[in-house]
């Protein structure tokens, strides 16, 4: 079994240049949601972890802007490791997956675009709540 | 005469903490328009030169979310620098200012919010055209 099929990396545009490199995102356009909200995590210390959360209804794209870092994602079934150290490569995160980082390299930047506005409420921050959420049977349509 | 009154640099939070710092921007909250495009500048080879132009709608926030690099401004009527080196500190650049990057340090991020999708018409690449539009005298009420 693997993990949901909508996790996945995309490949953003970049326009090279001598003069550096330009990566750009647009809502709607190259993720499947508008940017409600944009954050990033720097001065990490090398070797740190992040994360220990999922969201009900957040979607995120993920980027090492500078440096690299490994996300673990976990469906609730499954764990999976990736490694981001290229700016114009995103993790889309959709909702429901627990989500880790570590690894992170000296400077590095994690960028992240955001489909909703920040909301406590939106979060799971126990794993085992999370777990039970993802994992309770679905109801057939018949049943409901 | 100093610069159009709304350019400005703008402090967005800074969550602190000993596993690394968080900033986060929401579109309408921390900056006066939506973010429909994020765009980023990498591999920027040190001291590097960027930008030469203006934007006749386009609004954006300008941030060095790694190292630091500076920004010209101009309004057809005066310039002013700025240097960016905190990656919670942004540069609002309103509509109709000429602005160029420059002194990049080595392994910086520029990252910028932006109000609008990509779009070449929106843009004076010409210095003399862009200065043309802003100094054309504005009719006054009475005569329009």
């Amino acid at each position: 079994m693997t993990l949901k099929a909508d996790i996945r990396t995309i490949k953003l545009p970049k326009i090279q240049d001598p003069r550096g490199n330009l990566t750009f995102i647009e809502g709607g356009q190259h993720i499947p949601f508008d940017i409600q909200r944009v954050y990033y995590l720097y001065d990490v210390p090398a070797g740190e972890m992040r994360g220990g959360h999922a969201h009900k209804e957040l979607q995120q794209l993920v980027i090492a802007a500078s440096g690299s870092f490994d996300v673990i994602l976990d469906d609730g079934y499954k764990q999976q490791r990736y490694t981001l150290n290229r700016p114009n490569i995103g993790l889309f995160i959709p909702r429901l997956v627990w989500r880790e980082l570590e690894n992170f390299s000296s400077g590095s930047v994690c960028l992240v675009m955001a489909s909703l506005r920040y909301d406590e409420g939106d979060y799971y921050r126990d794993y085992q709540d999370f777990k039970q959420a993802v994992q309770i049977p679905q109801s057939a349509p018949g049943e409901r």
